[in-house]
Order: structure tokens, then C-alpha cells, then sequence
């Protein structure tokens, strides 16, 4: 570890309206005094594996090496699922094994999973319905204070995946989806930019959009735009407007694209 | 102090749209410069000291000896009601004399009480609508930098109480009520796991359960439940459902466990 | 730089759903692994540059020197416009040339403003839809670590003012606006104390208050009341109650004040 203090993130589905958030906080300050907690998110869709999982893949990657991520989006809590602790680029993960990781694991292999196990490093006794309080933050506060994964558990191989829902190509045309819909009702689509044509023509519910635009602003105010977005993906946006509402667009929606010149 | 920087939580009823919590940081990290401020909640109930005073006990029990805790749920600010300063088991409070404190203390008692009046401590003039900023955050800043609790004020014996809502027992029932709901639309009762009869039955509305889930998992998926929930009292929740909104539960509802046996 | 870790606050319009404030706060740790990160407000309206800029101006004067404001409201990302950082008072801000510090540069002269172009400071390639990600946070990192303005970019003499909102004194009457609602429903308008006639009579929508109230509490609960609030200017309340719903007030409504004696 460097001489600057650990970090440690959170990412969970708890809200902010509870003391759940809090609690946890406390557990990780209560173990490891030195630690920066960092809110990623709490506003997670209840329960939603996916957009949890898309949100840390979104994210992880700008943190500083020993950075230990924790994400609390758990709505198999008490049941048979376990606990993972994995090392991913140099970087910490604690998370269930709900598939929550498959995107991060997905981009960077990790270098080593444990499932964790280790009862003394837990809050006894364990409860039913809260183990961000009594085995996240616990595990997460171990590893930023220097405890290496092994002591957390037993090492596995093998880890839900959830499956990996990725562009196809048919007839010449890339097929996609919605994979988010942010706050400014941007439209963000799985396709990459190396898989779109030139002068792509790009089509959603009835609406088709020919070409990508240099930024939002090179459309008319209140115009439908497509444009490669921050994580390098097909976005569709409306200048100073909000595309996902204007066009009924949800997560899971086919988008298509083909080139225009034909 | 331990050689780890100070840590200040704050729970407010200020929500985060406007910046009444940045001015608050503002005023804390200008007057105690190492401090680690910690957001616990913002989105108590405008003015709710039940309600912010069960999220704080349920809350500042996790975090380490000389933590601060900063309330500011304060719909009596700019009146005649006091602010105080406490010593509960080794960590700090500062909140205003209208009960928000009475969980807190029901806990632990606190060692030590005293009236916030030091001018010298206070932003000056102090305003008559924005004391969490000119009397809460310059307090516990110097709490945080370790002024001592006698140099905020005299001290005090007296201090607002709410009343205790405990469960009573009657012909061989227990009668609890609903102290919260949670985002999950979880029901958090007031009745303790060590005042359940065995094979208890529970009633809530015109809904009875029978005994007490190991788990959410141990019963099918959308079905109400009850269990002993993460701070020890009797939950009444839906496998990946909510409970609260099929129910129409609202807090102060009353809740019936008798033994099934009968 | 003192011993202290360096600050670095955030208010932007984000949001917290998304994953785009966890994704500033990695590339600011990455950057400045010392910098503590400070939420001022992620609900700004979006692209609300007056709301933002009136809630930064309330903010930053209570924050320590060497602090630096990293603002991203910024509704034109990807255009022209350019991006500013700015030393005012001892403190450091970066936000985009669209009017956002108009209000901090009213209270205080900025001492140097840069326009912010060093490549080599920035995240490449630079995208056309997230320059909080690859300019503004690079760049706050960087004036936390020490880096001088200058070496940022070209100094500049001219930036963006929106025009000064101020009251305007017509036939003994004070005629202000509304410029804020907050989350208790105040209505906060542009009036400061010292332009107040004694015995004001305060007239907004259909109803008229007279004279101010010392507090809250000073009149009784439900009541409407005009009052000094805590930034030293007119502000209209309900006493426990909302004065903006009931008055289905909004920001630039006008307020009327004269001598309730005439």
C-alpha cells in the first residue's frame, strides 16, 4: 500500500432515505480507521443485478490501484448465495455471487476469487438480512487494511456469469440493445464504435437517425442525435432534451443499424 | 485522539438538492481541517425527531470511540429550544433539545450533558434560520479537534425525552406497532426476538403469518413473511416484494403476535 | 498547501442514479491520491446554470483556503464553450464559461482566470459528451496536487456574465424576485436586509405579510411569515409549512416591498 489512505467504494441499492448506508460506513471506520469511503451509488434499482453490474464496469476502471469496491446489491441476502472477494487489475472487489461482476471480469480477468468464508472477520452473530453490515464492510475494511484475500476464504474457480448480451450482425445490419437509460435521458446501447458502418443509419421504436453527430450541440436544439458516447458505445440523445422519454425507449430495446448508403 | 483523522457524520432532514450540506462541510472542514465527514442521511422526513432519532440508534453503535455526530433535525430552530452536546460510550452528539437524542440514550447513558451557549464557538451573528451552519457544525468541529465538551457550555441533567413506545403484553399477546419502513418496504416492528413466544403468529391488518422465516429465501417469492430482522426486532416482509405497500402499513400501525399453539 | 489533505468539492446537475460521480471521483483519486472529495450537490437542475450558480456562490465562502470547486453543470459539453478554472479569495474553481461563477465573481473579484486547453492534463481522447470525466476532474486534481493555474491553460481577461439580478427601487417600493426554493418550500428571494423599509409590508402572489418575524417560531404554526434568512436576505416561509406550495410560487416571481406605514 502507498502512504495515502485506502480507499473504499460503495455501491449498493439501499437508497439514502435508511441508516443502512450509515451502518455500513460505521462497520468499515469502526475496522479500519484510515479509510476514505467513497459513495459510488445507492440508487441502484432495487435488486437489479444488471444495471448494478453495468454501473461498476462503468466505473472501476478510473479508480487508483488497491481501490477495494464494495457492492451491496444482494437481493439473494441469507439465501445459499456466496460472498465473493476478488483481485481484478491491481484493484479490490467484494460482491455476491449473483453475477454482479460479470462485466467487471468480463473486461479485466481477475488474477485470483475467494469465497468468503472467514467467520472471525464477520460481525457475530450474522444475521438473516444485513450482511453489507456484517460480512461486506467487514471483508471490504480487511482487505483496505492490508489483509490479504486468502485470509477471507477459500480460493474457487468458478462464479455466476450472468450471460454476456452482446451486438450480432445479420444481413449486413448490427442488431443491439439498450443497456441504460441515464438521468438526461440519454439512450446508451451496447454497439461499439468499431462495429458501426460509416454513415450508419440507426433505428429505435419508428424512429431513424442518419449519421452520428460530432457532439450534441452539432444538431438543432430539441433534435433526435446518435453519437458515440463516453464508454465508447452507440448513445441516442436529443440536444437539451431527453431522448429515452421522447422515444418510450427501456433497457432491453433493439436498436438497429445499417449503413445509409444503401 | 488516535493518530486517524477525526470523523463527523451528519443526519439532517436537509435534503440534497439545495446546499445547506455543502455550507455545513464547508463550515466543519474551515474549523477542523483533518476532519472526515461522513454523510449518514439527509432525507429524514422534514422535522421528523422520531424518525431521525430511530435511524440515529440504530446507526451510531458501529462507528469507532470519538466519533461526532452532527443532528440536524431541528424544526424548532431560531425558538427557545436548547442545543446540547453529549458523551455516549466514548463518541460525541450534538443535536437540538427536542427528543431526537431520547433512543440514543435509552442505550447507553450518556456520561456527560451540556448545554450549547459559548458565543465564541458560534458563527457570529447567528442567524435565526440556519443553526445547523452557525451553532451544530462550529461545535462539533471543535469536538472533532478536541475541545472539550465543558468548554461548549454548562452543563445539564434535564433534557427532552419522547416517550418510550414499548410492546405490552395482554392475556398471553404481545402488542407491538411499526416504528419504520424501510426502502425494501421492509416493516420494522418494535417487538424484540426475546419477546416472541415460540411458534409465534403474527398479525398485521387483516394479514396473519405463521412462524418465523429462517431467511427472505425460505419462502417462495412474493410471499409475506416474518423474521427476526438485522437489529434484533420482528420485520414483516415480502420475498422480493414489498410488504408495506401491499400491506398500506404505515408507522404507528399496531402489531399482534400470540403462539400459534393456542 | 497546508498538512492537511487537500479538498475538493463536487455540484454538479448528475445526478446520483448514474455512475457519472463515482466516475469523477476515481479520476480524481487516481490523479490526487491525497484529495478528500466533498458532495456538494449532484441535483442541480439539469443544466440550471442560474440554479447552480446561486447555490455555489452560497457555499464556497465557508470553505478553507487552498479548497478547489470542481462544477459541472454544463449543458453545452462538447461545443465551443470553453472551460474555465479561476483563483478567487484563496480558492480554486473550475466550471465551464457559461455563467455558472457569475455569482461567485459578483461577491469577489477573481484574482487569475485561465482558460483550461492543456492537452496533457486532460484524459485522451478527450469524448465529446463527458468532459467532467476527462477535463473538469484531471483538472481539480491537478490545482489539489499543487499544479499552478497557469499551467492549465492561457490566461483570459473576458468570460460569460449573466446579467445581475437585482432589485429595483420604483415609487418607495422595492420591487426583488424570487431566486430560490428550497426543500422546506422557503422562498428565498434577491432583497437583502439592509434594502428593507422599517415596517415592511411584503406582498407576493395574492397576500401580503406584515412586518418581519424574528423567527419560525414567532408566529403560529401554519402561518405565513417574511423573515431575514441565513444569507441575509428576504426570505417567505410557513411556519413548519410550505410556503411555496401554498402560494404555488416559482423562481422569478416578483416581491413586493414597501413601508407598511403609508
Amino acid at each position: 500500500m502507498s502512504d495515502t489512505p485506502p480507499i473504499i467504494t460503495l455501491l449498493t441499492d439501499f437508497g439514502t432515505r435508511d441508516i443502512y448506508v450509515g451502518v455500513v460506513k460505521g462497520v468499515i471506520l469502526a475496522r479500519c480507521g484510515a479509510a476514505r469511503i467513497i459513495d459510488l451509488s445507492h440508487e441502484v434499482g432495487q435488486g437489479n443485478v444488471h444495471e448494478g453490474g453495468y454501473l461498476l464496469a462503468s466505473a472501476w476502471g478510473y479508480f487508483p490501484k488497491a481501490t477495494v469496491h464494495c457492492v451491496v446489491i444482494d437481493p439473494g441476502v441469507g439465501g445459499d448465495r456466496r460472498i465473493l472477494a476478488a483481485e481484478v487489475g491491481g484493484q479490490h472487489f467484494v460482491a455476491p455471487d449473483n453475477g454482479v461482476l460479470t462485466e467487471v471480469f468480463n473486461d479485466t480477468a481477475p488474477t485470483r476469487v475467494v469465497s468468503v468464508e472467514n467467520q472471525s472477520l464477520m460481525i457475530q452473530p450474522v444475521s438473516q438480512t444485513f450482511h453489507g453490515r456484517d460480512i461486506f464492510a467487514p471483508a471490504a475494511a480487511a482487505l483496505a487494511s492490508g489483509t490479504k484475500l486468502d485470509d477471507l476464504g477459500p480460493a474457487t474457480q468458478s462464479w455466476l456469469k450472468l450471460p454476456r448480451v452482446e451486438p450480432v450482425e445479420q444481413d449486413g445490419e448490427v442488431i443491439g440493445q439498450v443497456v441504460h437509460i441515464d438521468r438526461f435521458g440519454n439512450i446508451i446501447t451496447n454497439i461499439r464504435a468499431e462495429d458501426l458502418p460509416n454513415e450508419p443509419r440507426v433505428q429505435i421504436a419508428r424512429h431513424a437517425i442518419h449519421g452520428l453527430a460530432e457532439s450534441y450541440q452539432s444538431v438543432p436544439r430539441g433534435e433526435l442525435l446518435a453519437i458515440v458516447g463516453s464508454t465508447g458505445r452507440l448513445e441516442i440523445s436529443i440536444n437539451q432534451g431527453e431522448a429515452a422519454g421522447l422515444l418510450a425507449a427501456s433497457v432491453g430495446d433493439p436498436v438497429y443499424v445499417r449503413t445509409a448508403s444503401e
